[in-house]
């Protein structure tokens, strides 16, 4: 293969200058993302809970950020012959509009059964589409395959150095934003599949806000990060089971990105498809927003375990909301 | 009755140092909503539109402005005895919210077929909700009945000086947003029910951007407005129609609402509740955002006609996100 943004494992962790030089590229053409509160939540709490909205995100997911930092650090030469990606859907919205926006070409390789929505996307952003069969065949395969034939720069979705940093972008806003308000941030809870969104947020909040305790939140059953950590090294799930939280159901973290967690992070949990279905219809009624599954996990496991909010300032990372009318509505409508 | 913030014909018309008091009175306590973009709406239709976000607004529309500039400006002994108010459902949590703040009591008349959600937010930001049946009682005589035999003030829903200059605000907003961006706004779109919320933005933008044509958004057979604006003087609808729209259907303009809109106002649009059901639709899908339908009028006039944006900067308000689940699950899966 032609190369790509891969990292191999002895890579330096990315720090905090790595995630500010990111920031500069974003500024152009990123959206600097709200804060949303719900202070009938706050007030039942005794304290603030700010929800970093993700969802007004560029194509509608933070995945953007690592697209767009990846693809504008790629060699002039290299970037002009064009990128490819492999992703269930938000990753290949964030490449396909990154790619765009350089007007450079992109080939993206998703899953058949992925959301309708995240499909049509990809393709309005511009991208060749090439859809695989996720029971009979692997998609790092045909994404690497792709590079070599067509000499395309593969954008990894999370265990790349770049991709890392765009991402911690998000944790760089949400330091500056609550400084802003005038709070310091006890407790992040944010949604990990790879783990590149939180390891890159985790880098950020190391250097602006080394207090702030940082969870990962994943879907029951994929909590490959939070076995990880526990272990104390990475650790694959067991096979054999599905989740509404198409976005990040990976099998195991990256290796770059799990150096960076098991030194960052404070800990892992884990909700259920009922507790995140819950977690959308909250979201639509207090905060008038769409969450995907796999992007309402963290708001899940807050709604789960409230009590530990009590008091304190938490940051709950709400990171996309491209979701299927017909799944919303089941989501919004469950008892 | 005791008097509350009705404002009588021959009052002067609020001006942009009216607007800019309210903001000032508004900064600590209302968000200063985003203005979301779609990219792909921007890219075909060669020019920007903005939408202003009031459903991520504290109480989940712009009311909260009115509702608090009114009561704060209330004399101290007056606020202290509280507030009535009658609304459809905004305009209620807006005041039962801002009464909250003040600490003062509130009672808040509502028609029995209200949307849940407005009825139960109501009474969760503390008020004491009065349910009347809108077919057999008059919700005027009601709420001016409580306001006389309980000595508490009336906060009209949008006819009173104080309220427009709350809800102008948004324009002040858009104005500063839309500069901060290096845009100018050739064309705003704004909901209109009783004429509040456009005759504050019209009066704000009279003074922070004039060359901004500004056009009021109805629902079909509730274009009040519209056919006001054309007729020169108010008109009422004909009886006997129903709407989706439950925020905005008013069967006349105010009368210092439509002082104030007969002298700004550049024409009047109306939209079927098809159109609205697409156009929260759209919303759902490409602005990840939750808006009710009589927020989403606007929405739906600048997809009805999207030439008429082709390369210019339009100004979108989207006015509210309260709405039933079944009501927003039936909006986005409608063929």
């Amino acid at each position: 293969m032609t190369g790509g943004a891969g990292t191999p494992p002895d890579t330096a962790l990315p720090g905090i200058a790595d995630v500010e030089d990111a920031a500069a590229t974003l500024r152009p053409h990123a959206v600097r993302t709200p804060l949303l509160e719900s202070r009938r939540l706050n007030g039942r709490l005794g304290g603030r809970v700010l929800f970093k909205a993700e969802m007004l995100q560029r194509t509608g997911s933070f995945k953007f950020r690592g697209a767009c930092t990846a693809i504008a650090r790629l060699p002039e030469e290299r970037r002009r012959r064009g990128v490819v990606a492999f992703s269930s859907g938000n990753h290949a919205q964030g490449v396909a509009a990154a790619a765009r926006l350089f007007d450079v070409p992109a080939v993206i390789v998703m899953p058949r059964d992925a959301p309708r929505v995240k499909i049509d996307n990809t393709r309005e952003y511009g991208a060749e589409v090439i859809l695989y069969d996720p029971a009979t065949e692997d998609r790092d395969a045909i994404g690497e395959r792709v590079a070599r034939e067509r000499a395309l720069s593969l954008i990894r979705p999370f265990d790349a150095f770049d991709v890392i940093c765009g991402q911690g972008t998000v944790g760089l806003e949400i330091a500056e934003q609550a400084a802003a308000l005038g709070l310091g941030i006890d407790t992040l809870l944010c949604p990990c599949g790879g783990g590149g969104l939180i390891g890159g947020i985790a880098t950020a909040l190391a250097a602006r806000s080394p207090a702030t305790r940082v969870f990962s939140v994943e879907p029951e059953h994929f909590d490959d990060t939070r076995r990880s950590l526990a272990a104390g090294e990475p650790v694959a799930v067991e096979p054999g089971h599905t989740s509404i939280c198409d976005a990040i159901i990976t099998p195991r973290p990256g290796q770059l990105t799990f150096r960076i967690n098991r030194e960052r992070l404070a800990g892992g949990l884990a909700v259920d498809d009922t507790q995140v279905m819950h977690a959308m219809r909250w979201a639509f009624a207090h905060l008038r927003a769409v969450v995907e599954p796999g992007g309402a996990v963290a708001i899940a496991a807050l709604l789960a375990d409230p009590e530990t909010a009590r008091g304190r300032t938490t940051a709950v990372v709400c990171s996309g909301g491209n979701v299927d009318a017909d799944m919303f509505a089941r989501c919004i409508l469950a008892p």
